[in-house]
């Protein structure tokens, strides 16, 4: 089976940009020091995301390439779900030890090219570079009009806390085969007063905490209200790592009718009532768990 | 010594970020799920581009923090300075090993800090994970007038190639402490007909055949006129990799005079000129050499 050190770069990436799909909004692709692409349009701004994948860490030897470009792709549209924005433009940094199967490098990008089909983002570039694990970086850029998008850090004292889909136990599965909440996020931005959203990547017990520190608040949660995976308990529902939910903080007043619509649109995807903002000092202690990258 | 496995996600975060200088320009710098900056203004293009630097491969384990960080933003500031495009928000990805001392990755952002804010440029967020090897992945977004960025590949036949400073053994040292030719690449798409340019980063051996080949091109180099760095014969200035000086392809009409208002400009940085573009069929044999990344 050929190898990268029998091709060398420029035929990987050769294979790599062969047949890709790009739009109009494409000015110079792959194949340049940078791409070039239309800017925004006005009264819009620019978002900018990276996210990384690493064998060992977010998938192992074993995962099939196609799953690792999906995950490696699919967590960084989830970033742009979260901010209800439009992704649009993506680099992919490469790092694959010279004794990596050709093949396998062209599975990851099989995976990496049918999410972005799927959501409308243009693969415009790129970089390789040898290393001892097998990394795939993808970065993301993407606008949202000026007024529309939803920061993490804007919700109130008294806001309620919903989270969509199930969470816990994603090991078994969801990790690699989640699909980003985007159409989710831009209908719950447009159809509710969303103050506050995030995507739940590290788990509940650490983003949640992170979501109320940075709008300078506390929270309560309701343990035995949370929408646990089937198999799951209350305790992998909170601590478990890579839910690629949404969690969001919602004025409390329209929540009840707006949740009604939701099961309409969405009849399939639950969205849970699971607690409160509150003032920091009222606030209870947080349970440990969540998803450390450097401790062990 | 702390490492990062002492102090965790959450905390290293809060010292990369400390004390940023972001301008008026980022909306909503790190901490939210994606970065927010205002977007270019009418009849600008935006410019994407990541690069990265993995240990054991672009710096060793005994190369000093803050070199790397200067390398890693001085490598993709150099693919700006190729498009003649002004470099404007930065994305880091940090992998490191959980036994990474935290003053090392302190050590490389106050390198990767000091070159960002010589060039301009915000840095607005980023990533980490655990890996093997430390490695900085670098995505960084720039602007262009729409009419006035350098492609790589819009040279013709007969134009005059040149290259700024001096080629060849940068691994004594230039490879960590070179500074990308943004000034000087800004004053030549300004002062010369430039039909195409890159940076030499593979070595001339390698870069100068992908810029005639994305011209349909062929080259002529005339191997004793390649400018040397002291010390380094010709076949080093012509294969060694990470020069990171300009190529540039010149409409042969105006480069006397051009030249003369060079040295007045940048009377430190020799701008040599070192062949011309030719018909592919009248192309004599390229000569072996360069950085080849997966090839041993």
């Amino acid at each position: 089976m050929k190898t990268l050190a029998d091709i060398g770069e420029d035929a990987l990436i050769e294979l790599l940009v062969k047949n890709l799909k790009l739009d109009h909004s494409v000015i110079a692709g792959p194949g340049d020091d940078c791409a070039v692409v239309l800017a925004p349009q006005k009264g819009q701004h620019l978002l900018l995301k990276t996210d990384t994948v690493v064998e060992g860490v977010h998938f192992t030897p074993e995962t099939p390439g196609r799953w690792i470009g999906r995950k490696a792709m699919s967590r960084v549209i989830s970033d742009f779900a979260a901010m209800a924005a439009k992704p649009c433009h993506a680099l992919i940094t490469l790092i694959a030890p010279p004794q990596t199967p050709v093949k396998r490098v062209l599975d990851v990008y099989v995976g990496l090219r049918a999410v972005a089909e799927e959501f409308g983002v243009n693969l415009v570039g790129g970089e390789t570079s040898r290393g001892d694990q097998l990394i795939i970086t993808v970065s993301l850029t993407g606008t949202a009009a000026a007024k529309s998008w939803v920061a993490r850090n804007r919700a109130r004292a008294g806001d309620d806390l919903y989270v969509t889909g199930q969470l816990g136990g994603s090991i078994r599965g969801k990790h690699l085969r989640f699909k980003p909440r985007l159409a989710e996020a831009h209908w719950l931005a447009a159809h509710w007063p969303v103050r506050a959203m995030m995507d739940i990547s590290d788990g509940l017990a650490k983003d949640l905490p992170r979501l109320a520190r940075s709008c300078g608040l506390g929270f309560e949660v309701a343990m035995d209200q949370l929408p646990c995976t089937r198999g799951s308990s209350s305790q992998q529902a909170w601590s478990d790592g890579e839910d690629y939910e949404l969690l969001l903080a919602v004025s409390p007043r329209k929540s009840a009718q707006a949740c009604e619509q939701w099961r309409q649109a969405f009849p399939k995807v639950p969205l849970t009532h699971i607690g409160r903002l509150v003032n920091s000092k009222d606030a209870k202690q947080a349970l440990p768990g969540g998803w450390e990258h450097f401790k062990s």
